[in-house]
């Protein structure tokens, strides 16, 4: 079993802090998990990611990973993490997301999906089973089992049909889990994943289900796909109720740093977002007082930090004027430099929600940085 | 003056070991000098630059930095060196070069050479005194004068014409160095570039020109451009002669690994090259056993590092098979990895000449070197 240690909840809401404990390391909670997709986290080193980032840890792809390298070659290498050579703990998403998005040709089955490979379009059959399998290939820490991810708008009876297959894969991927070994002498642990679109009487349905598995902890699945926001807020906060207090909840997929604030505040303790990275690669760059969106011609002459209340190797070292001319002259360095700074933010607010939450000051705070942080966020080019 | 001290000459070649003095510390020759254009060495940090690849000085691009940021920004940073946070020198071409290389339409005339941006199209005109004051805004330690650099092949008698206009330019180069001050209280100094195309006569006539205008140190420009190599280690040999002992010798744009130590065998102290760098980007890798092409199919689950023999960051951490897979998966990593091992392979090569001019064992371990870098290195793809 997983050992999460509650330490503290917020006297003012269900935000709480905790620790979680696996073979590569204790994780403190609520945390940002930085995603390296395809067992690297784009643009920046592993000591960076170590030592100037402060990642915890990281997300790898099973979809990703399983197609290339491929799974010979990572059990060849003893593991992702001897691949890779990331030491502390590393989360697996099950690649069903992926499946549905990213490859040409899938077909839902009742026992899995069949998808063609988006790199060659070789022909591959993801069940339950073969998921967990590849992740003991992969070795992570945490593994998420496979899931169906509903599309917003999904229509109920479209979502009732989904929740029930999500359901019925939950437990053959545990079965499957308890039958199957670590590869690398390490304990593994499994997530489940709860669905069931913006229907709460779905999510109610999935949460009872997922949650008498008995997981070493549970994801909210399906949200942050295109739904207003307030509902994804109410949503997550309907259903993390019928989550025990005792197991750590992770909100896939989720998002800004409001976001971040927002699900802390409804009991969530883990997050990953492909948005500090990718934002970073497009010159945007997150700060307490919103975006500084560093191609702008007013920071051509600004020799400030990014931000001077930051500590990052970038901040430390590095005007945003220059900063500005890397992107203007198209530089790999501002790729590394921007990506570090986001995911330091991400990782600062984290650590500044768990003070704030273990202070009892967390929802005055949130509500006083959200305030903040939106002044220019809304300007903000997703692509 | 520049201080150069001589400090020991092979005593089997004109190899021999310096130190060089400038305001941003100490050289040790013979130097390799990463290319640096824009203000930044493609795809590394500058802490990788110092701790990783151990980088002593660096070369950065007088006709880029002009174009973008431009001098005023420069200036408003005070100074390159500020401005990329780089603390040690850094030396800057004339941008001669880029003119008759990037930019679309070119004027050469008596006084100077107008050209249009590369980036903008924009109308500008380079003199010896405007590149001197652009070397001024950008305080680099060491910078070129502005000459013409002959294409391969040239008729003797543009090559004739164009050698005199070089040395008339260099007059005023070294007379506006002269009349200028450095900006930001260090001293710079100033090298002169002795051309010639591929005549001994002129080459000769050339550096007796060149070396009674009493430069800091001189360049041996217009090789590297296409000639045969031999004729290229010919003219060097040749050329060293006319260049006081006293004085570092500069042979720009070389080289090749083996022609860098065929270099420094014939009397040169430091080089410049986007070999490592461009090729790192383009996954060939440089070791002592020769290229390691990193794509190559026989890679992907060899679990070595790039070369056993090197203590480089990215040898020291991840293996042949890990690179493969960035390179394939077109990860942004993969740049900083090989760029960093690629650069640390040339300055340890010319760590190791120094050791071995020292020891007077220079001659034979080049040639051993050389031979074993040789087997497959002609099959290497430039680009």
């Amino acid at each position: 079993m997983l050992k999460f240690n509650l330490l503290h909840t917020d006297t003012n809401s269900k935000a709480r802090t905790g620790r979680l404990e696996t073979a590569h390391g204790v994780i403190d909670t609520p945390i940002f998990m930085p995603v390296g997709t395809q067992g690297t986290v784009k643009a920046v080193a592993q000591d960076r990611l170590r030592d100037d980032i402060n990642a915890e840890i990281i997300l790898a792809n099973t979809y990703h990973l399983y197609l290339r390298p491929g799974t010979e070659i990572l059990e060849s290498a003893g593991g992702l993490h001897k691949f890779m050579n990331w030491k502390r703990p590393i989360l697996t998403d099950s690649g069903g997301y992926q499946v549905y998005s990213l490859s040409d040709l899938r077909k839902l089955k009742k026992d899995g999906v069949e998808f063609r490979s988006h790199i060659d379009g070789s022909k591959h059959f993801f069940t339950p089973e073969k998921v967990v399998n590849i992740q003991r290939s992969i070795g992570s820490d945490i593994a998420m089992v496979l899931d169906e991810c509903t599309p917003y708008p999904c229509e109920y009876d479209y979502a009732k049909k989904s929740t029930k297959l999500t359901s019925d894969w939950a437990e053959l991927n545990r079965k499957a889990f308890h039958n199957s070994k670590p590869l690398y002498g390490h304990e593994q642990f499994q997530f489940g994943i709860i669905q069931g679109s913006v229907y709460k009487d779905l999510r109610e349905l999935s949460a009872k289900k997922i949650t008498s598995l008995d997981f070493d902890g549970y994801a909210i699945g399906g949200l942050a796909v295109g739904e207003p926001t307030k509902d994804m807020y109410e949503l997550v906060n309907f259903t993390t109720d019928f989550i025990s207090e005792e197991k750590p909840r992770y909100l896939m997929g989720v998002g800004r740093p409001e976001n971040i604030l927002e699900g802390i505040a409804r009991g969530i303790d883990m997050f990953d977002c492909v948005m500090p990275t990718r934002n970073a690669r497009n010159a945007y760059l997150f700060t307490y007082n919103g975006f500084v969106t560093i191609r702008n011609a007013n920071y051509k002459t600004d020799f400030n930090p990014i931000d001077s209340a930051c500590d990052c190797y970038t901040c430390r070292n590095f005007s945003r004027a220059y900063l500005h001319h890397l992107f203007k002259a198209k530089e790999v360095l501002a790729l590394e430099l921007a990506t570090i700074h986001n995911l330091s933010f991400y990782l600062r607010l984290v650590r500044d929600a768990r003070e704030k939450i273990n202070g009892n000051t967390f929802i005055d705070w949130k509500n006083e940085i959200i305030k903040k942080i939106s002044i220019n966020i809304k300007n903000m080019t997703e692509d």
